[in-house]
């Protein structure tokens, strides 16, 4: 039985607002197979490789492809997800639909909404999370700024994303000084605050760094799949002997999602690949912060990461992007619990032990 | 004396469509560095770390950073050139300068363009490369397929972009029985025909597949940096060890570049992030085949690709997609020679050695 027959397919649904939207469908099935003139292929690959239209209702187009064609893991699925469809003006990504065939070969999180819930001791409430900053800030000041956030009872104190390998602070350098003072306010707080060091290394030294980072006593890692590729995110989260938790961010992945007649729906980039890829927590800007995203893209954003995807976990949302602490109330009456705060340079506006207290006990409030 | 003093900044050319430029791109620099309200950050950040507007010309704007912003290799040039800001609208990057201090730590193309004349022995004309196709081909189907081309006296047969570990043929078993077949037929020639597997693999196992290919006799390979990130493409370029040229396609790019208004120029795409990620040969969708490149756009990646780059070797240029045996004149009457001819499926209509002979002949006279 072909798989075809089966209705063992991958789906995906396009929303094609550039002319002939038929024509392009069809360039579209081929393209992201067999790259090969339809008619010259043998009839068996035309029936059994070739994508096939399943729906077309005008300008939304849905393809079915055999689960064969993703053969090869996450890059082979990304590719055929959005591999040479991507330099096709005027067509969007709007549905995936993986088989189980597919989603059983994926782990997915590790720890997932549950996973952090016992890690962090929250079972009731959303995660507080915030970043180190500002770049040029010595490894020691960005050690000192992490104490006091974690002596306040901060589960993730994070790197800022931009923070690599800079001469104010090397990695190691930083990396180091930050895990010790967060560990060590930790001890004495009691609560298992988590140093969670930026992951924007050299390729050839992530895994390296990931292991040197959970040695220095970092209890998190920060990863930019748009960098390092969404496989090398998923390689970190799959290694069981590292076994940390990964929160996604999205530099460099904008420009998929944020034109609205091209790219992949904000549902499928920061909501089911963030969770293929084995993310537990995947950042994207809130509504009515430095960026744009609407509140129907936050809300299919909720939907992916929460929504069943074979027996993955389901992600936890941080919407970040200039966060202040007066929207707390707003971020869980519109999420709801299973969020992970994320408050940066809002947090020092005045006093930063009393902010992060503060935020603390809204939170707990919650 | 500050890097702003020296001369020596990153320079980064935006146009901003969106509504007031300058206070877009006030937020830019500010968030493309420290990530920190502004007038929270001591002065010295404030000068040396944060962006400055260098120029600004209503909606074109160009920012210096001090390249100690960009430590940490090329992972942090691409979050400085493209990482928060990816996710604003009506911003495009539409020039980036390096300076020198950053440009001495990369290596660039291994081969480039005299490397790749040398090895193929092909002085004075363009570089003949095809691809092996389609999907849904066993191993077998595949290596005559390319022996056949081989011996036609093809320069590169690469696979298709899209074949990874497939059931109808899985990826050592293509590798190995392909690169068998176009050695032998290169040694029956005494043409030095490269075969190049696709490196679309899963992160972790990169670098093994690539030695397993350079063993299997393979003699380049194809890397989808867009999937397995630019700093991968670039460990493997400047792997000693390894020193196969490498071809860059463009899988999952391409919103990166086909948004008018928003995203990054197609020069520095395909020409000056793929030369700092090491690629010998650049593909992009060439005008009038299967996708919409305009001419400016291709002048502009050809620019980029032979533009003086530090001390970076040029890169080839491969306009394919969709690409036929009439258009030989018209592409190196456009390009000129510096130019890896990329024919693929229409090499299949009619008798494809017959069909590949020629392509080889009408290389020749060019």
């Amino acid at each position: 039985m072909t798989a075809a027959a089966s209705g063992d397919l991958i789906e995906i649904d396009y929303r094609i607002t550039a002319e002939d939207p038929r024509a392009i469908a069809d360039a579209i099935r081929v393209e992201q197979t067999i790259e090969f003139p339809f008619e010259l292929a043998p009839e068996w690959i035309q029936q059994g490789v070739v994508g096939h239209v399943l729906s077309d209702d005008g300008r939304d187009i849905t393809i079915g492809y055999d689960p064969g064609v993703a053969g090869g893991g996450l890059v082979q699925v990304l590719n055929l997800l959005w591999g040479n469809v991507s330099l096709f003006p005027g067509v969007r990504v709007r549905g995936l639909r993986l088989p189980d065939s597919i989603l059983n070969d994926f782990r997915g999180p590790r720890f997932g909404i549950p996973g952090l819930r016992s890690l962090f001791g929250a079972s009731d409430r959303p995660l507080v999370c915030t970043a180190v900053k500002p770049m040029g800030s010595s490894p020691q000041m960005l050690a000192t700024m992490a104490r006091t956030i974690a002596t306040a009872g901060f589960d993730i104190i994070k790197d800022d994303h931009g923070l690599a390998d800079q001469p104010w602070a090397t990695w190691r350098d930083r990396v180091t000084a930050i895990a010790q003072a967060v560990n060590e306010a930790a001890s004495e707080t009691g609560h298992p605050s988590a140093y969670m060091p930026s992951l924007n290394v050299p390729a050839d030294s992530l895994r390296d760094a990931a292991f040197f980072a959970k040695e220095a006593g970092a209890g998190a890692l920060l990863v930019l799949p748009g960098i390092c590729g969404f496989d090398a995110m998923r390689s970190l989260a799959d290694a069981d002997d590292l076994a940390l938790p990964i929160m996604a961010h999205p530099s460099f992945l904008g420009s998929n999602v944020v034109n609205p007649d091209q790219g992949i729906d904000h549902g499928i980039m920061f909501g089911t690949l963030m969770r293929l890829a084995g993310a537990d927590i995947s950042i994207f800007p809130n509504h009515g912060g430095r960026f744009s995203f609407s509140p129907e893209e936050l809300s299919a954003i909720q939907a992916a990461c929460l929504a069943p995807l074979g027996s993955l976990a389901s992600a936890w949302l941080s919407p970040g992007g200039g966060m202040t602490l007066d929207r707390i109330d707003e971020l869980t009456d519109f999420y709801g619990i299973d969020v992970a705060l994320l408050v940066g340079g809002a947090l020092h506006r005045g006093d930063l032990a009393e902010n992060a207290r503060r935020l603390v006990q809204s939170v707990q409030k919650v």
